[in-house]
């Protein structure tokens, strides 16, 4: 533990996580697996540490009204560290993407290539009041041989400082560094704003949170970002959609799990067939406590919606809610959502294969669907075994991102005294 | 072309770009060929729109005493015009990154998701007066789909109008939209700056030059930037070094081509072989003129060499000079590369077959080798048929770079009506 007179300054703290990223990236895959069950175990048979810590946050954000949301999110018991203490033990049995050979050839002047995945080396997190991410990122980091800088929020500062103690225990215990993990809660904003300009230090930065916190990230750093999250969702409902299967997508994509990024946002609907899908799929989620948006000529088929706003078209509600629209062909659905998508996910539910083929091929989005609800756009869903986020840009991952996606390569070149001619 | 009265704004453009972007990105491989050998034609048979143009610029280079070495780079002639030509033509051979299934598989649910190669959409790129990279790049983007934005420096602003001119007529000459293709370098410095915070029009930025030019565009970008270039390149000779090896590779990697990013900058070596090998290779270096800069245990067996300082450990060249250092070990010499290398190259040479896998595994630069001339990390060496540029960050692509880096990818899911549980 630092010496309180000499605590350690932001920049001692990345250099340290720098130096440490080393023995990280050259640890064997044995060496980071007996750290991950020494984290599992901390956290599963923690609570006499972390709790406390926890209800430290807890009392702060009753003090200054967090709301119910953020205090759920929050919160720590048994049962949650169980569940993270599990999630952990997944990252184990994942495979490790370090070493992997991408691709290699022997070159005419008997050169050998191969192109082989190695880590980062220090990933940034930054997020928000989640202490539970705190557990996650650092377990995917380590897996995948990183060294991790932790920006977790003020809000859960005494939890995430808690769980941070624990992770460095359990590389220690391993064998390994225990600076490969580090936290810089203590440091504010201003800690947020220097971890984001610490090209050469930090060699990626994932935020993971609200659509403001991200758009502060990528706009602020210097160090290259994964963008990560926000989702204004599409459904198009074709001329030729089945009616069941657009009730049951539509009702699935927006109340299964109406918080989360790849739920849908608006409902597109070929004038064609607004007649005959709008009243049974509206109904449905009327049921479900929907709140409709509908523009001029959804309206009428709609009782009881409000009128769609130009704003609402370009929101993440995360909540029941839901916009409308009628357009008169596919092109007007894909030009609205090439105005308003995050590019995200968008899904078109007909009967017809030009019509799917053509929105699979122009709609450019991280996850382009026929005939399937938009919450299956996730790292769980496709195989990857974890969730280290969806990506929304185009650099290096886009869409669901598995651990391989932690992770860089570099070439090796083998030769026997080779010189260029 | 646009009437003076209304010419359009930095915006205009970069919007123009984005809407052509989507007829590039969903153009068959025939078209975009059809589109190239128009390009390689009016280049090849262009002397007389391009060289008046070129002749203004040198004009205004000489008037300017730009320096020999660069009116040398600004300079188009017919043979030159011929070799552009030929290099456009051998980008039409090359395979077509996109659509490319990266991988795919059936999930449980009887979803079948696949990752396809897509175009990014809108690349941006800045270089220095340089008239060849116009058409190369512009080349390379039509190719892998992409619509392009060219920022060239203005000592070549009419040479890359000519260029620019050609390249939108050959477009629309195959049925793309000459959009496509657009230059900014009318807008000055301050169109480069608003080039780099063009988030959302422009989906990733290619600086192309001098150290300062990259570093600048790192600093200033809010579009995700793919860092190139700056190599201060390492070759470690070991202790089981062979001499005529260490001799040829050193002599290669120094002296075949000076100018270029992977040219060596530093050469250590082990204490233990200094007096064997230092006389041998440090003669022939002299020979073909190399200015040493050696440090003091080096400098006795070198006559007549300078004495090196830390910030010549830190400098690229580009030039017959060469710093020299003794080390201790293998370890001090891994040390001395984290400490001044730019990670882009470097090599050790030796008969140890230990040291020469903890070399590969411990030194994290884009390419690492054994036994081989730096000067091989180059797209055209590794097979890959273009030289993108040699990519020296570690998000989305790391060393020398092919087509397939100029694109990104998205998830295609097909179902039959799937919701998630």
């Amino acid at each position: 533990m630092p010496d309180r007179a000499a605590a350690p300054t932001l920049q001692d703290k990345l250099a340290a996580a720098k130096h440490a990223s080393t023995a990280l990236a050259t640890a064997t895959t044995e060496q980071k697996h007996a750290a991950l069950r020494a984290i599992a175990e901390a956290v599963r048979t923690g609570a006499d540490r972390i709790l406390p810590a926890n209800e430290l946050d807890l009392a702060n954000g009753r003090e200054n009204a967090i709301g119910a949301g953020l205090l759920d999110r929050l919160r720590l018991d048994q049962p949650r560290l169980d569940a993270l203490a599990e999630a952990v033990e997944v990252v184990v049995g994942l495979v490790d993407p370090v070493g992997e050979v991408v691709r290699g050839r022997s070159l005419p002047n008997g050169l050998q290539i191969s192109q082989v995945r190695v880590p980062f080396g220090v990933i940034g997190a930054i997020y928000e009041a989640r202490p539970n991410v705190t557990i996650d990122i650092a377990a995917l980091a380590i897996k995948s041989g990183n060294a991790v800088v932790l920006r977790g929020g003020s809000a859960a500062a005494h939890s995430n400082g808690a769980l941070v103690a624990l992770l460095r225990e359990a590389l220690e215990s391993a064998g390994l560094p225990a600076d490969a993990v580090q936290t810089i809660d203590e440091f504010g904003r201003e800690g947020a704003t220097e971890l984001m300009r610490a090209r050469g230090l930090v060699d990626v930065l994932i935020p993971r949170g609200s659509a403001q916190l991200i758009q502060t990230v990528v706009r602020e750093s210097t160090v290259p970002v994964i963008e990560t999250g926000a989702g204004v969702v599409h459904i198009y409902l074709d001329e030729s959609a089945d009616e069941a299967m657009s009730v049951d997508i539509v009702r699935n994509a927006k109340v299964q799990r109406p918080s989360v990024c790849n739920a849908v946002e608006t409902v597109l609907v070929h004038a064609g067939a607004a007649d005959r899908l709008l009243g049974p799929v509206l109904t449905a989620l009327r049921e479900a406590q929907v709140t409709i948006h509908a523009d001029e000529r959804a309206i009428g088929v709609v009782p009881g919606a409000l009128p769609v706003t130009e704003e609402e078209y370009a929101t993440e509600h995360m909540a029941l809610e839901l916009s409308v629209r009628v357009v008169d062909s596919l092109d007007e659905a894909i030009a609205h959502i090439r105005s308003y998508s995050t590019a995200h996910t968008e899904s078109i539910i007909t009967g017809d294969l030009g019509n799917a083929e053509r929105f699979l091929r122009e709609v450019d989005s991280a996850v382009v669907m026929v005939n399937a609800s938009t919450r299956f756009t996730d790292g769980g869903e496709f195989g990857f075994g974890a969730e280290v986020g969806i990506s929304t840009q185009k650099l290096h991952a886009r869409g669901p991102m598995g651990l391989p996606e932690l992770t860089s390569t570099k070439w090796i070149v083998r030769g026997q005294g080779q010189v260029r001619g």
